[in-house]
């Protein structure tokens, strides 16, 4: 399978840790990037102005197929052109392909070999997703980025739990490649120009396969050698940061992100904090998506250079300091940590707003910094004081 | 009482209608003007520099005594340099005085004629508020408007009942006027210049007065006449939209704000709609402060040139149109009636924030154009022409 649909360039490395230039139709992007998850076709408390700011610069947003596909609804989302076209937002998006939503729902679900039956967590209709619907809904989504519908097990599956789950996975992988191929060209039949100004690649829509595997690593090896035989536009390691410790999740990071294809992206799902996204970097890993930006944002809690600070804090009631003294974001530019905490504690939805911008600025911003790191090749000394920084203030919140 | 702390020019006039320039020391602000309510330090919803932007372009916001007092309390934002300086605002600001949050508290509270104890709705601890203490805490919160503590009447009061009250608030007002010279006498020994760049006025603070009086023209006219004895910067319209009537409501306006000193800006508190606010502009009216924009955004009603939309409404769940096809607003630019009654079913936060935004920008755009029409002599006009076109379209939803 040639890929049409993405263009991807390594520009520098360092180690494993690599920077390139993913180029979508709907734009270009940076990797290492940080994806912010829109999970209903809005990240959170955000405007699509803020994201596009140069403060955040977001490039690439998720959308979750699950949500959007529940509600609206797709004939709603297909009336009005499309997941851009409804939500009003022209950059790239990726969606997953509801897998991991359903998977979460826990005794809600009910798996079989055709797909996953399940209660919708709106109105407890019953649903049935496989990866023919998943590809059909994504089809009519249109997001740059699609992901192959997979099952995933528990961080503490056994090896057979684990290799059932897997071979399911791959079988699934098999359908959703081809139900997606056979979209695509009656896509392409239909035409569908790139638009004006933005880059000129044939084909629409790219699709990623996903690693799982447990904490297996054979199993994980094995995963990922038969996905990359059936064919994809770029790898997903799936199936991690649901359980498992973190020292295993970052063995399974080691042993996998550097066997990937290392001519296709590598895209750690659902993972993690600032930290643990550079860690990932270290081993090769180029995209990422995660919700605690946004959603611990919408808790009170921010990401800083120093460490996580929890605004609730009675330490903070007349603390006239921005969230993060070294951040240039429009919230530590212009708010306290006082003014937040009262904004917090009276309920003020303001509060999750400016936490959850200055979380994503922090998180984006990282990432701009780790891709200059690679580009001078100073990547491991910026990893060293990150990390050393992160645990300089003995003052801040343990949360 | 000199005027120190405003100016304020009359630059045009059509009828009771007028348009003119208020300077703050925060600031020149055109009038007729609405000013968002920012209760506890926040307008619902908004970030400050959507409120700056020229899109919305907000000259004055108000925050409410009761609230701030409470919560964070005086001391806290004393602390923090003042309102101003704790929120993140520099632009102007007008205080309540507190008078009529406390008097919504209904059975909660209790008046005397040293000033009116009440339980707090946050924590149910019994406070106690008087013209001395308003004035105190709007000292410490510094905005450019202060407001003279006032005691409401039911808008159904009898004679008797609306005569007491107003009695009380004249006393009050002697008081609150007493006061706040004490204080500003003592603000001016502790120096306070006015910021660069910004205009110089010697005061800091103005005082409003309020005129009370429900329903009965007699007790208006009296109230009236003397509060102006006592003389204050600026004189405002209390006690309406509490229950009375419209027509009421605009008898009283009709009566009483071509009375007013025509010398000072002259404030209608608490109302209205965008129709309201011509109507009372069209009497004389130069300064505007509601929550319907706000309360209303967030509870998913949207208003526009046609008349009030509710987004809930399921004509709009494939209506690719913007909530207003003659607005400009960020929002109108972008989003479509479809997406933002798929936000607001879905409960996300984002629906709120732009329906907020969008009202925002309706009400002080339609002022922005009210300004302009009594410039060019067109305000009959324009009045006609609004008001019809309201009407226009039997389609909009009656909400």
């Amino acid at each position: 399978m040639e890929t049409q649909s993405l263009k991807f360039d390594i520009t520098a490395r360092e180690g494993e840790a690599r920077a390139g230039i993913l180029t979508t139709r709907r734009g270009v992007i940076e990797t290492p990037v940080f994806m912010p998850v829109g999970t209903a076709g809005t990240v959170k408390g955000m405007r699509f102005e803020e994201l596009e700011s140069e403060n955040l610069d977001a490039r690439i947003i998720l959308g979750n197929t699950y949500h959007l596909w529940l509600r609206p609804g797709i004939e709603t989302i297909k009336a009005c052109g499309g997941l851009h076209k409804f939500i009003g937002w022209e950059r790239a998006m990726l969606t997953d392909s509801g897998g991991f939503q359903v998977w979460s729902l826990g005794a809600l679900r009910k798996v079989s070999e055709a797909g996953t039956e399940f209660r919708s967590h709106i109105d407890g209709a019953l649903c049935f997703l496989s990866p023919e619907i998943s590809m059909q809904v994504q089809a009519a989504l249109g997001p740059e980025i699609a992901m192959a519908f997979d099952e995933c097990a528990p961080g503490e599956a056994t090896q057979e739990e684990a290799r059932r789950s897997m071979e399911l996975t791959l079988r699934w992988a098999k359908r959703s490649k081809e139900a997606f191929e056979h979209l695509q060209s009656s896509a392409a039949r239909d035409g569908g120009e790139p638009q004006a100004g933005m880059p000129a690649l044939p084909a629409k829509q790219a699709l990623f396969g996903i690693v799982q595997g447990a904490s297996h690593l054979d199993l994980r090896r094995e995963s990922l050698e038969r996905t990359v035989e059936i064919g994809f536009d770029g790898y997903a390691i799936g199936g991690l940061s649901v359980g498992e410790k973190k020292p295993v999740m970052f063995e399974v990071i080691e042993e996998i992100a550097p066997r990937m294809p290392p001519d296709k992206p590598r895209y750690l799902m659902g993972v993690g904090t600032p930290e643990d996204l550079i860690e990932a970097v270290a081993r090769g890993v180029d995209m990422f998506d995660c919700v605690l930006p946004t959603r611990n944002g919408r808790t009170g809690q921010a990401f800083t250079s120093l460490g996580k600070l929890n605004i609730k804090n009675a330490r903070y009631a007349l603390d006239q300091r921005p969230l993060d003294e070294t951040c240039q974001c429009s919230v530590c530019r212009r708010h306290s940590r006082a003014f937040l905490r009262h904004l917090y504690l009276s309920g003020e939805m303001l509060a999750r707003i400016l936490l959850t911008h200055h979380n994503l600025a922090f998180f984006l911003d990282t990432m701009r910094r780790v891709r200059q790191a690679i580009r001078s090749c100073q990547f491991a000394k910026f990893q060293r004081e990150f990390t050393e920084h992160l645990s300089s203030e003995s003052g801040q919140d343990c949360v």
